[in-house]
């Protein structure tokens, strides 16, 4: 295994979000805006080194599957990507690939926010008719959240799948699992884990996440949990006994989730992965204003999929 | 929950053991004593703040359980103790409560120096009738040595399984499991684990074990694996389902595993768990001398339970 305090390009020199001087904030945790207009997304593209959707990869889309790019493609709302090329090129050749999103259960109910990178998934699988894999980071909100009992956590897993659900993915083709639960049941995810874990220092996770010595040494060792669906060969049920972790990953998310995914990618040549791939949305904004997305520590800043009619008039007054 | 960065007087204002300056330590990875008369084990325990066990201890010992102390206890093999005298309570109140110890499987057999907290256990197991836990921290093992595969982590465990087993343990109070099987199969095992992690800071954890920055995030996260057996609930097959984690435990091991108990101890108010209690052994000398301990890493310091009379001999000469 290589040095592991030897950063690839992926990662090195990142500064991290709050240490950026421009007063925008984007990470797993937060989005502000320097501005009422909105996050600065080109400046988005080129902290992170990901690479904008352009219309030459929209036109190799709907060449390659046959569909007419979906319209939050059209629109800019998935506006980067990694690697969604090679992604591309697995479809033209027939070789098989799967798709990777997740949410973290942190309230009763979802709200639209949470709903495009699901509504888009959704989409992505009918035109690639690929497995698709849902992680609930119930274990994440616990770890985060200092009042989350770990048994209320698993329960919002439950509520929040059921919207999941409901938005109709293929069942012979979906997997939505609770971290609480399928890291206890499954050895080939948990191997992946430990496999990640050793492969990331506190150094690492610092500069990518922004950790410091006051956080919890679950919060600090969580992003190899995040990390290891990108691998096939967490989920032998799906892919077989036989799999070595070679199928390749496209991971729909919005692009505050892409630190996770920048460490993942550095990790997986050195487990002998393929690299996953990525197609980043934009953040739903608060019902305030561009200048943060919805969320659902916020209520007055979302719809939420159980408002009624009422509230939501309520909320727009 | 309390801030998880206040510490309870357990740990607080510790020195790591390599920032000592008088050249002794010892630590879960190292023994090195300052001089060839061996480890300074009086130092120890003010360091640790832990209890001597005295004559008045052994005579409550063999008055409460109605056996004469064994031999090491006689002879201060077992020499340091944490809250023994609430486990006597607990056997002379007809209290329940558990007996764990453990064994990081890094070698294919195992030698003398291991046999000590397991030849104790299974005395204390017939003297107190009591169920016993056995970790195989095999997930420490692959995070601890560079090029150790997880699956001969895993292997090693089983092997170093046959040695313990062939000790004659109670079959039916005995439970021995691999971390990685048993958290890949327990969600009460890995709640505890996470709700043991929430509790910690990196800083704890650097005081503790003198974690540095270039250290993974798998070692610095893995002290919670070692601390959650000592709670009953990570066992409902054993306490039952309704077992709200109120079975106190002792724990039988050498001293250098005393900063993991310390940190359990420091977490254990604040889950609502009792405090492990412990028994403390000195070290198995190498052969070379009493300045380090037997170490399965250097074969020339340890007599393993395989070694022919052939090998012995040699070792000896």
């Amino acid at each position: 295994m290589a040095d592991p305090d030897k950063l690839s390009k992926d990662v090195q020199g990142m500064k991290t979000d709050d240490q950026e001087d421009d007063g925008q904030i984007v990470d797993p945790w937060q989005v502000v805006a320097a501005s009422d207009k909105g996050v600065d997304y080109d400046k988005l593209i080129k902290k992170f080194g990901s690479t904008r959707i352009d219309q030459k990869i929209l036109d190799r889309f709907e060449k390659v599957t046959g569909h007419k790019p979906h319209h939050m493609l059209r629109r800019g709302i998935f506006f980067s990507q990694r690697d969604l090329d090679f992604i591309l090129d697995c479809h033209e050749k027939k070789q098989p690939f799967f798709l990777y999103t997740g949410r973290g259960p942190s309230s009763e109910a979802m709200h639209m926010g949470h709903l495009i990178p699901f509504l888009f998934t959704k989409w992505l699988q009918e035109v690639f008719n690929v497995p698709l894999v849902v992680q609930m980071t119930d274990d994440e909100k616990f770890l985060w959240k200092e009042r989350l009992q770990a048994e209320e956590a698993l329960r919002l897993t439950y509520e929040n799948s059921k919207d999941i659900i409901a938005l109709g993915f293929d069942v012979n083709k979906t997997f939505i699992f609770s971290d609480m639960e399928y890291i206890a049941s499954s050895q080939a995810f948990y191997k992946n884990i430990i496999k990640i874990q050793k492969c990331v220092t506190y150094n690492q996770a610092k500069a990518i996440f922004g950790f410091g010595e006051s956080d919890s040494i679950g919060k600090i060792s969580f992003p190899a949990i995040q990390a290891a669906p990108s691998f096939s060969n967490s989920f032998p049920q799906i892919f077989g006994e036989k799999d070595q972790g070679k199928i390749p990953c496209l991971i729909p998310c919005a692009i505050d989730q892409d630190p996770y995914f920048r460490m993942t990618r550095d990790v997986a040549p050195r487990l002998n992965y393929p690299k996953p791939a990525l197609i980043h949305s934009v953040f739903f904004p608060a019902l305030q204003g561009a200048k943060t997305k919805m969320s659902a520590s916020d209520p007055n800043s979302s719809i939420f999929l159980t408002d009624t009619q009422e509230e939501i008039k309520t909320k727009f007054c």
